[in-house]
């Protein structure tokens, strides 16, 4: 009987071994708990009302629909039975598996308070990117007719000034001075305060010397308060707390810390945020036939941490698919080494920076950079186009046109319709 | 002190007149509980997987940003105080004016059986053809994994064969016969079952012979069941009741009746759907000084009440717009008259009916002339190039992009993330 591949998440990294495995000789099952693979590192502009969740997104089924081997299920995994080699999901079925690959990701973490999250949502799922929406958008519109709470609903808290924190701080600073500037009566938008929360002592801390300041001083053209080595004690309905100082806001969105995916705990180590330490060949010490790879696998290499980015996940499922196509040869195991090929990060209209290997560049050449980038990597050639289509819109026009607020379902109440 | 206009709701007809009041000496404020204007004709490929939300709607804010005389407030109404010219809002808010247009638009109907609507929603809103995209898709999901309930899974019913109910039967078929055909390895999507259930005699009853039965010909090529003359006398979760007849289906739409806005219905005579008799002028009898216009109006002409349709509801809105610039110049209102400047429906690729004055026609060109008047009249340049884009690709393709099931925001469950 052909051997069973099991891979939980769609993610860079599930989507990686999938594909890496389509000739194996071997049932692939990917499962995750919705439907479609999601461009991550756009994610921030669907929050932000300049692009749509299908133009980021693609069905995995379609994804892998040419793929004979390999069957697509939509559902929920509850645990890993390692010792029955199962995964039982929370319909109460059971997947056998030969192979197990826990590709399932992390969430932003909250540092022990899960209270926050209701207050401070984080960035992962187009779930999360349209609540953000919806949150930035209803502040400007209460704030239009609601002069008491005016203040508080025009401040707006990003707290974490990594990569994804920058992006929606640069964003928001956009949106208020340019994008829906001329279309409010009673407020005047570009009087938004736009705060950047940091524990370290530098925004986008990962990346070389002079780039964190580089990148301070765009935010800081854009308007964008930056706030280093500030801790954040509290977060309710009103604002955030540090330490003394409380900050009034009514948007404060979370883009700090890493908590993986509660999957692999069970089966052995795992770091501070979650993340299990897996052997060289990425499989769980004690499991040869589980995998842990992409945000919810700590890997060390040359002393520090595989980063939490796409090319790692990707890499890392390459790596897992030869593994298990030596196990069908019987051959010995590849073993896992990181490439880095550079970074960036974007920061607001021709403002980015970026680093490949001992080169760095910031302002408009690594803003267009990281566009050429994100264009070409971007899964389908529609959204490659389409996304194009509207990025080249949005810098003419200086306009962002997803700025929908649609509830979840109508209910029939009187009023307008 | 200028006189003020508050228009209730920022649909074809409240737009309309909005726009046509640009450089009237009055205030203008819109009310509607939704941040933008929807264009509905459009709105079942929204359902059906083939257009996102931001490419058929636009902010009623930037739409009304050039207009300085012009108030945007997202709100809902609660109701209308004729006798203190107030407008109330859920918030406690009153909104003073001195003419008022209600332009609130109707909902489908349930011919008194609203608990049917859980069970069989209808289409209206964004957050409508997001629900309905996401029970479609769900049930070929289910399906691929649920062998027992396989056959009502893959039942598709609509009800009400007018242009909504014939161009999401006719896209679930194309759906289920190309777009998803592929994707499967359990189930043949192509063997779905779409029965689009009718009260009276015809499809699209509406279109002059022989166009009805030009539509049920095209419906039954893409493999739809028509069945007229059937009244739907229950409906469940486990399918609709047709008298005497179960069809056990997951998936059923309502696409029939009409329930027009309640806002209007305490201010005289309402007709069965609750849409408010007016004067010849569009004014309620009794206040000349507020006007019902659009789905919520009953306007009869040649003895048959004015359609349903846009471009009614936005001649009735200039209608209005120059009734109110008399009353500022002491001069006679203008009467309203209906011009119909024909009708079309698509029923699938290649597949249309189109009516224009005498001349009918049906099939390839009046498809392409569908796509033609449809991507001529949707708002914005952006959203024209976005969806001709789009629709080439799926014309080429044969694919539905937007095929995402996102839910509403992610909790922090085990599994895959």
């Amino acid at each position: 009987m052909t051997r069973r591949v099991v891979i939980v998440g769609g993610g860079f990294g599930g989507m990686a071994t999938a594909r890496a495995l389509a000739r194996a000789d071997v049932t692939v099952t990917v499962v995750d708990r919705r439907n479609h693979h999601l461009f991550q590192p756009l994610l921030y502009q669907v929050a932000t009302a300049g692009l749509s969740p299908a133009d980021i997104a693609e069905p995995i089924r379609s994804l892998l629909s040419d793929q004979r081997n390999t069957q697509v299920l939509l559902g929920e995994v509850e645990r890993v039975a390692a010792t029955d080699r199962q995964v039982h999901l929370t319909t109460g079925e059971k997947l056998d598996y030969d192979w197990l690959v826990l590709a399932a990701g992390a969430r932003h973490g909250y540092f022990g308070h899960p209270e926050w999250e209701q207050h401070a949502p984080g960035l992962k799922t187009l779930g999360d990117a349209l609540e953000i929406r919806r949150r930035i958008l209803t502040a400007f519109e209460e704030a239009e007719w609601n002069p008491e709470a005016r203040e508080r609903l025009l401040t707006f808290v990003v707290v974490g000034a990594g990569a994804t924190g920058v992006e929606l701080a640069g964003a928001i600073a956009d949106i208020a001075r340019r994008a829906v500037a001329d279309d409010f009566r009673s407020i005047d938008t570009r009087k938004a305060r736009v705060v950047l929360v940091e524990g370290g002592p530098a925004v986008l801390n990962a990346f070389s010397a002079p780039l964190p300041d580089k990148a301070a001083e765009q935010l800081a053209e854009l308007g964008v308060e930056v706030r280093l080595g500030a801790r954040v004690t509290g977060v309710d309905e009103d604002g955030v707390e540090l330490g003394e100082e409380r900050i009034s806001a009514a948007t404060v969105l979370w883009a700090a810390g890493v908590d993986a995916s509660p999957l692999a705990r069970p089966l052995g180590e795992t770091d501070r945020a979650g993340r299990l330490h897996v052997e060289a060949d990425l499989s769980v010490p004690g499991h040869r036939e589980i995998f842990v790879i992409g945000d919810a696998a700590h890997v060390e290499q040359d002393g520090k941490p595989v980063p939490g980015v796409a090319p790692a996940a990707q890499q890392m499922g390459a790596v897992v698919a030869n593994a298990i196509r030596a196990d069908l040869a019987g051959s010995p195991r590849p073993t896992f080494r990181y490439t880095d090929k550079g970074s960036m990060a974007t920061i607001g209209r021709n403002r980015a920076i970026a680093e490949v290997g001992s080169f760095t560049t910031s302002g408009r050449l690594a803003w267009l950079m990281w566009l050429f980038i994100h264009l070409l990597t971007l899964v389908s050639l529609r959204n490659k186009i389409l996304v194009f289509t509207k990025w080249f819109w949005a810098w003419i026009s200086f306009d962002r046109s997803s700025r929908l607020l649609y509830e979840s379902r109508s209910r029939r109440l009187p009023g307008a319709d």
